[in-house]
């Protein structure tokens, strides 16, 4: 069975985890998170690779050279997730299942939070529980794709 | 500490599961899905209970009956998700850390399933991974749970 | 002058009042309550009846028993207010002078509070006094049959 | 050819039928509705059996329960039509050709009964005709069941 | 008891039928329907003419044709059911019952299909049945004149 | 215990009352409502002022000169219900428990009528029941006044 | 056959006609408008009275105060037509024949004065003429006060 | 000074006056209003044609064939107004000073009537007053065009 | 390989092309327009046709009668773009590729004129560029009929 | 080079400034924040009048009285501003630059905070800055008319 | 006459062109329509250049650099046409003709996609013609620059 | 007391400053500007520094590098103001006092202008007096700064 490799991307303002807001976003650093996710990596004999950017673009990039090296993506838009129809496009073009995770409870803030332009490429959302949403995407892009290897079938995303 | 215990709770239509569309919902049973979930909590040490009801107001009745004894909810509402002020109010009101579960991904289906007016009270929301997002969603309760046990407080439940 | 009956009935979530939130809905109970309002209504020999469900469609059911037994219906349908238009047909089907109340000021919370799909078939609608509203349900319901009694012809229910 | 059966289903407050406001509903009631489709679908050959519920979720169970044994459903949702995902669910899990009948012409009352989240499920909807939407429906849903069985295939529901 | 008479009304591109995407509209053409809906009229002894056009201002003159002539309407706007307030003032104005057909289910459709401006002026609706939704169009057309002339009075258009 | 008093403040058009649209507004005049809240309040000895005013600036300075002096306000803005922020802010400024009454059902009227801009600044409002809506208005306002001075603290107001 | 006569009423920076942009609103002044007014009411023999207000509260009591005296209203609310309820409501309630007159053509200036709260309560409205407006308002006002007297009968208000 | 000509057009349905619900439309019949106003014309100089139609081309055609001929339009589209982009432009580009009539209050009837697509492109519009609205129309046409002409220029039409 | 035929249509009012507005829509004539398409045609080798119509209807029939004839359709159909469902049914029931072409830019001018009812079931749409629109448009469907010949198979039209 | 004279108008419930809700408004008084005013406006010899007023209409006429005296408008309309038409046209006919200005960040408050009905006329806004708004919608005023004096032209109200 | 020079410019994800989603984009890459645009250029004298991006910033900044170089633009900007107002700025500050073109035909895809904020700025769109669009919008913009440089003066871009 | 200091951040097209639409946004160059806003700063005894981008993410991370060295910020977000959540949450998530600038009055341009994003999590927002905006704003930052200062304690941001 092939190795299976995952991308990890985060948006904007991610790079403040753990100095912003902690009431609302915990006190957990992205360095702390990229650590536990490559861990947990780790163990399953998973290659993980992680990255940050504050650009809309560089997000439809990074997503795109996943292409040939990734088996899934783990991805928080961040503040790009309610108006990003190039992300949305980029999930879309590249066809890797993709999980779109969340720290906070999008439900639960302003009324713009609740709509995700990207969430319809994606397999699933997973959001509101702090860094765990991360571990939870992990297990769930994993999951999926060795669910789609043992039937021996490329899984069609869900549009 | 304390023994955890976990109501999972089932909405309406979810009895037919592993019969209904299929290429929607995937093809495993509810009395799969529940034997897994067991098998889980068992392993972990947690008493877990399941119900399924087709009726909002049951629901309702369920998750009041949780209340002197589960430490955590995962429930999946459904239909009555994206109209039910009734379930909304009883989440809030026996303020149990509760997680909202989804087979499909809402937000690649016809727009009335993108609001939900139940996952404001809860914790998070996870949706898109067929029957995994039940065990996507036990472990989230449960590290909510074990969080909150941790710092010797009641997590507050985030509006 | 006919006997006059009151029937109240208490919606979803209402058998926890005095338990739930109390900053919003106030430390009595619901049979604290109930028990006043039959303190209230023996004072003025006026014959009442309570009764309270979780399910929308036992709403129904009741506004329907009703018909043949009672002057008035004092309401509170809790949730359902919001979105039952079989409750609202029930009050409109049964025609008995309906009175709707609330414990909370409907005004001052959620945007989705504020729409009521069932006061159109009342006659008029009490929110924001906590237990007073059902006390001032009553007063209403009962000024209303007085006038309608007194004026020797069925008061016909606004539309 | 296989025996044809129809299930009738009747939503909230229909049992009321004849005594509520027969300016819009007429006088028939819901008993004598239920015999003239009785003899009809006996003068046919056609198994025919009626239920009614004010119950959301009992609808959606009555629908469920007609799967094993029906060949189509005629179906009445009341004031649940225009909010119910749970039946709309329910008639699409099942996949019985459904037939959706109202007593009075919903395009010529409230704006919110214009809105019907039940039919796009159903083969079709009739409104406005008094008891006779009964009768149309019930030949609407034989036409449908004999045309199919013609052709030697289930016709697709129509999405 | 005075004859019955039947205009029947074709609107915009449904002299295609038969030729227009069978899967959403059928393989019979409107000669076929025509023929048919003609045998039927005769076995009931009733008059019955049909027309068909692409104008929505020859749909306006053909209804006040119909005025001096006809018993009743049976009528399929078409595309100009969705906007044309001319017919659905001309249906108003000439006052005589009119039962609105269409071959597909309108709620299946795209949205702007579920919002019909004539409806409401109409005695019912009924969608989804191809062309049994005039068969059963006429036949509601029939019922509501015999009943009607049963009860030696016209009977009021629900507005 | 400190002396209660009560500012009755009646909004635009309600100096014609009964003359205007005894149907929906009842035939008692304004003189009379204010004759019999003066009666009531001096039974349960009180103090009442009231005053009419038909310009939304003059509601605001009647509201602020109800501060020194008033324990509680009830007010009927009239048509300016719908639309004034400037009295919604006085409401909010003077702080004092303000109690909303409208004579008739605003649920049961022109959909405008259904938002208040006022009533989420004010304790709760009373609408639908004429003349009474006053009276239950002075049964709240009072209700409330006595019992935050029973727990000896001002009851915040509710936003 | 009585003696007619008709009240004018100018909202609010009507005063400052002829000096405010006289590409929108002409250099007639408003002085010089009832003059005309007069001269062409003595012309007929009819009564006429003008005043200009620059306060909602203000039109609101000149209405009220126009219903002893006056046969008819003509009204130009300015400013005060897309939100004033209270105006609405004190045509409403005189009752007097009222036509809304505006200098402006509202549909061809910004999208909210398209909206008119106070229209519907009038018989008709006449916007566009600049100073005309008024004449011809005042035409339609005396042509229907001349046509209800002809019929020995109060005209009803259409609402 | 040049001969002033005016050309009346009557759109859909309105053939039918007199005889359609007289309580909104009155008993006047279009050849009467066409007399009167040909009358009126003769009166004051001015050549008048009328023509009636029930296509919304036929009236856009009829607007272009006044161009050569016409000082001004009086025209009422009928239900075409609140669709009908072909007729607006139809009337932007002839350029013709047009007075928009309409024999209702469209602000007193359902809220599809208050938006007018046609009269933005017009100098004004006169709505509510029955026949007369159409004789207020051509007095409203004819003092416009004087002014024009008085000022020796095309005076621009407002859009 | 088969001749190739084109049908041009053009919509409302474009018969005034060169005499309207021309700082909107340019000076050249729609018969200059037709005589360039033709020799653009000719040159090229292909059929073309013209016409134009300000009747929606007619519309439909041109569209219906290219049938038969034309290898693919160029349309303008002017102030019907943005309502006419009877067109965008026609364009989907021929089945012919048809291109969409508007002389101005309609996302630079009244909202109303951004949203295209018919495109949709077109290839694409030109707008913008005046009589050039037309000529891209001749170009764009020979393209796409070239190149659906070439592969030697219909393509598809996109929905 | 002419006197510059500012006249600064405060609405309604301005006069409460330092008594309402100082977490929002801070705790400087009216009087303080004019006096303030008045010790600038000296520094730079400019004179400054200050009114403030709760009625709509009196807002109106200050700026209308404004019109031969100042040289510039400083206004905070209050609650007005999210509604008054009224004071919008006032602004705008008298042609003064005018600076709006708000104590509170109206864009951090409720959704109808964030709508300006008033500020399309005035030159610009200022909000959020406590008694500051004022300070510096005084500089931005004098900034204006100074650089308009300096270019010996009236700069032309931006609409 | 001045050589003409055209600056292309690929927005976010075409750099993907020929792998992404064929059915709806085609096979043809980005390199390949460079190609033919620079063949077709040559051909008829013109320069051009190309460039793409992904960063909605980046397209900002290579309009703006087209300024001082270019006759005209032709631009897709990808999924960033439905948001970007700063795109629409620039093209508007730096007023080169522009014209918009669109791989697929957006009026037959997700409803976000038929709102275009850049389109307003140029001269015109041209979608859903595949690789055929960009050659299209370069006769378009060649015409343009063409007919301005015939008539001798900046043709102004249309707002 | 600490020293002061100030980054200013401009946004895309302000480098286009004084050649962009000066009927809208002025001559003033950016260079001009920051050179005013320097020397200001300077004659204050403030550190000031000025920066500007045309990449939605860079202003972003430029808020971010802001955190460690300013005590405010004055920001102009330009076209991203209308749609940036990525930069609200940056200015949230910092926590620097922010002052939001406009050269133009947004509310007398485009709808879409005058939604800020931003603004909720900003002091306030100045707009409408061209570069006086900015200066005003240096004001307004330096005044709250100062303020805060002199309570010795952080002004908690508005929310």
């Amino acid at each position: 069975m092939a190795k299976v490799r995952v991308q990890v991307l985060h948006g904007p303002n991610l790079n403040l985890l753990g100095t912003r807001d902690p009431a609302v976003y915990g006190t957990t650093t992205l360095a702390e998170i990229d650590a536990e996710l490559a861990r947990r990596a780790k163990d399953r004999g998973v290659e993980l690779r992680s990255a940050q950017t504050n650009l809309e673009g560089e997000l439809v990039e990074l997503i795109q050279q996943a292409k040939p090296w990734a088996s899934a993506i783990v991805i928080n838009p961040g503040g790009y997730t309610h108006t990003s129809v190039a992300i949305r496009d980029a999930i879309d073009a590249v066809g890797l299942p993709t999980v779109e995770v969340h720290l906070s409870n999008l439900h639960a803030r302003e009324p713009f939070r609740q709509v995700s332009v990207t969430a319809a490429k994606c397999i699933g959302q997973i959001c509101g529980f702090g860094a765990q949403s991360y571990y939870l995407g992990l297990d769930a892009a994993l999951a999926h794709v060795e669910s789609t290897q043992r039937h021996g079938q490329k899984r069609q995303r869900r549009r």
